[in-house]
């Protein structure tokens, strides 16, 4: 493996060059698992032959998911991650001081064992922070005896909507975070990249649309998930996103403490504006 | 050539899939000319193996590089297109009203006459509309011979700084545009993705920062530039692009008549919005 080819969508790959041996290369119990360096795109994480996460970019997916409702909300302390094996997403929540305890729900153990070797310069120690459980299962059956109103930040770090992720998709699984979220609760899914996705978009904010009071689609650009603009669709019954001022979340964000690589306090709000052709794909 | 590999970046590929044979495949004087229709990204032309557009994603460009300037401004009336033999950017800038003249210098009009016919439905007739002259030479030498102030708008619509193209990213040539421009008038520059082309941005905002008294950048998202965010950049001497108001460019835009595919007034804003880590390429 010279160069990883990706073919996730029909008609085009974008292809990586290495440059070393493979670090991961393993078929586990759920999936084919590879960590590899790359030329361009720096360490990247590849399930079934779908780039998941690039050390280079993944500050794009992973700090829009999480300081933007976190600064929103203000007072969030337990914040459910389904999927995220990686890490990277638990590391930015992780940051906020007033987050109390993070349950990590992901299927697949060896993601995790992986990534914390491979990727401790992104986790940051985020699996061994005593406010963080990891638990090795399927998140809907996870949410399934989750205790009622008992999160304040959901966020499905999800892959696409092929093989086994798929119940991570259906209207089920919005009803069972619903159920979980706090009444100011928020849930945030990555919900792919609009231009050679569209349907992913449309379904999920429809979806979520069906489950929640206020539901809407924020972007972000992460430079390896091929298609320019990725979306995120968010939904909750007590809080608008979207809505705060933005000298509040500048406020909010000079308190936190928080570092950060892509967010800032104007990106927040300009997250919101979506081009004429995005926003036609939600009005419909 | 079922397939079209655009190897632009050192250790990254694209890879488009053809959705039929290639309506052109011709060696100009100039450069190899290819123009193919593909399964995922639309109809698309290369120039020297590099993607120049594509029929699905030019509004993101060529919208932002002129409805933007065009509407901060609001009185321009006279526009030079350095490039651009495809006609896009023609065609935003002839939507709006008050433009009496637009010079189009293109080097190659081998590629004027291939995206007359081939990208018809882009151009959409403005190499035949009165307020346009098509000038086939070196914009460079063209701008030498530029009336001092004699143009509201510049735009840079250049291929990568690779080949012939070197003399449109050099010194001397933003002093030409400078000296060619109005005392409120704007140069808007495509400057390469900065997530693949940091230098590239680097490079051109620290120029033109050097010509003008105001400079500075905003974004685009296109998605079939590998990259995320494409930087564009931007000088003037009289006006300062990103400072007006949402609300009065909201009242231009709906007075304009334009319909757009990508832009509105909240993209225009929202367009300022630096990630941290491409601001921080314009700070050092």
């Amino acid at each position: 493996m010279a160069t990883f080819r990706e073919t996730l969508h029909e008609g085009f790959e974008q292809v990586m060059h290495l440059s070393g041996e493979p670090l991961v290369d393993e078929r586990s119990e759920f999936q084919h698992i590879q960590i590899f360096d790359t030329v361009a795109n720096g360490r990247v994480m590849a399930l079934d032959g779908i780039v998941q996460i690039t050390d280079k970019d993944e500050s794009a997916y992973s700090e829009m998911l999480t300081h933007l409702p976190i600064l929103e909300h203000d007072s969030m302390s337990r914040a459910l991650i389904v999927g995220g094996g990686d890490g990277a997403v638990a590391e930015e929540i992780l940051k906020h001081k007033g987050i109390e305890h993070i349950d990590l729900v992901d299927i697949d153990a060896r993601v995790v064992e992986h990534c914390r070797v491979h990727f401790a310069h992104v986790n940051n120690g985020a699996f061994d922070d005593p406010r963080l459980d990891f638990h090795a299962e399927d998140a809907f059956e996870f949410l399934k005896r989750a205790e009622p109103g008992s999160y304040d930040l959901v966020i499905a770090d999800r892959p696409d909507p092929v093989g086994p992720a798929q119940s991570l998709f259906a209207q089920d699984f919005y009803q069972l975070v619903q159920r979980a979220l706090a009444e100011r609760g928020v849930l945030v899914c990555q919900t792919g990249c609009p231009f050679l996705q569209a349907e992913e978009l449309r379904d999920s904010y429809e979806r979520i649309a069906a489950a929640f009071a206020n539901a809407g689609a924020y972007l972000t650009v992460v430079p390896t998930y091929s298609g320019g603009f990725m979306a995120l669709t968010w939904g909750s019954n007590g809080l608008e996103l979207g809505s705060a001022d933005t000298n509040a979340i500048a406020a909010r964000f000079a308190k936190s403490g928080v570092r950060a690589d892509y967010y800032n306090p104007r990106i927040h709000g300009a997250a919101f504006a979506l081009p004429t052709w995005i926003g036609r794909l939600l009005a419909n």
